[in-house]
């Protein structure tokens, strides 16, 4: 099974492609889809839909894993968050990939056994489990590589089916 | 100029479509893409996505308007309506629909002259200037409306290519 993992965002949006067989993992790719400040919102959705299909086309993902969002940010930056995250719903959506989310808590508790880990421990939990010659950059990639582990992970994956019940 | 108004929402998508020549108003249709509260997330995502291309692909508009978002609500129910909104934005940019948005203030100014005015004034003054049958209905509906005619107003068209420099 291939999975992708997203990190939602509007200047970053992180993303890892895992392949899950047996109980090994594997990172295929990983990387982020960035859109620079000065560009217009509507040009920014945009490219963060065209680099989602791009992703799509790539890897062939059969599931897509997301993190959920919880505002206790910047209102204004909460809003275009949440609209990149709706676009790339959207996007798994139209390619009839499956779609779970999970939120943080459920992220770390997967990877490092332990729902109030640091980010650090993530990381460096993601980097040993994929066998990553380094720790993944931006910290965006690592957690959408975390997402996917998470997914991929007996404790997390009967949620799979949350949107496509 | 065809303008396309939105009230953007997750559950009602209020839409209204007006033709604007020379200082005339005519409203060329209206309405609301709804999404049964039952329906998982993603597929209510892809209705709105789906009945906005059908929008676009009927009316042809030249531009679309839609309202700015405020999160002064539940913050569950802001992700899902800005998520929806993210999807608003890029079908219209898909179809290189040119796009404005306006906040609730400027609307108001706009179609009552009087930015604090109430919500049965907006809808009483655009029933008035389109020289519609009867108040349309739901109340979003009515929002699109006068968010089309905010466009087409002149105090308000100078913000028309906000999202297109």
């Amino acid at each position: 099974m291939i999975i992708l993992g997203i990190d939602p965002g509007y200047a970053i949006v992180g993303w890892g492609v895992i392949e899950y067989s047996g109980s090994k993992f594997r990172a295929l790719g990983y990387g982020s889809i960035t859109t620079p400040a000065g560009m217009p919102t509507v040009d920014r959705l945009e490219r963060i839909y065209k680099g989602m299909l791009e992703l799509i086309e790539k890897y062939h993902p059969d599931e897509m894993a997301v993190e959920e969002l919880f505002f206790n940010t910047n209102g204004k930056t909460a809003i275009v968050v949440a609209e990149a995250r709706g676009i790339i719903l959207l996007a798994a959506r139209l390619a009839r990939v499956k779609i779970a989310e999970y939120t943080p808590l459920q992220v770390k508790q997967a990877v490092v056994g332990y729902g109030r880990a640091e980010k650090k421990q993530v990381i460096a939990m993601v980097t040993s489990m994929l066998k990553l010659p380094a720790p993944p950059k931006p910290d965006d990639t690592a957690d959408a590589l975390a997402i996917a582990v998470c997914h991929a992970h007996s404790g997390c994956s009967r949620l799979a089916d949350y949107y496509n019940k």
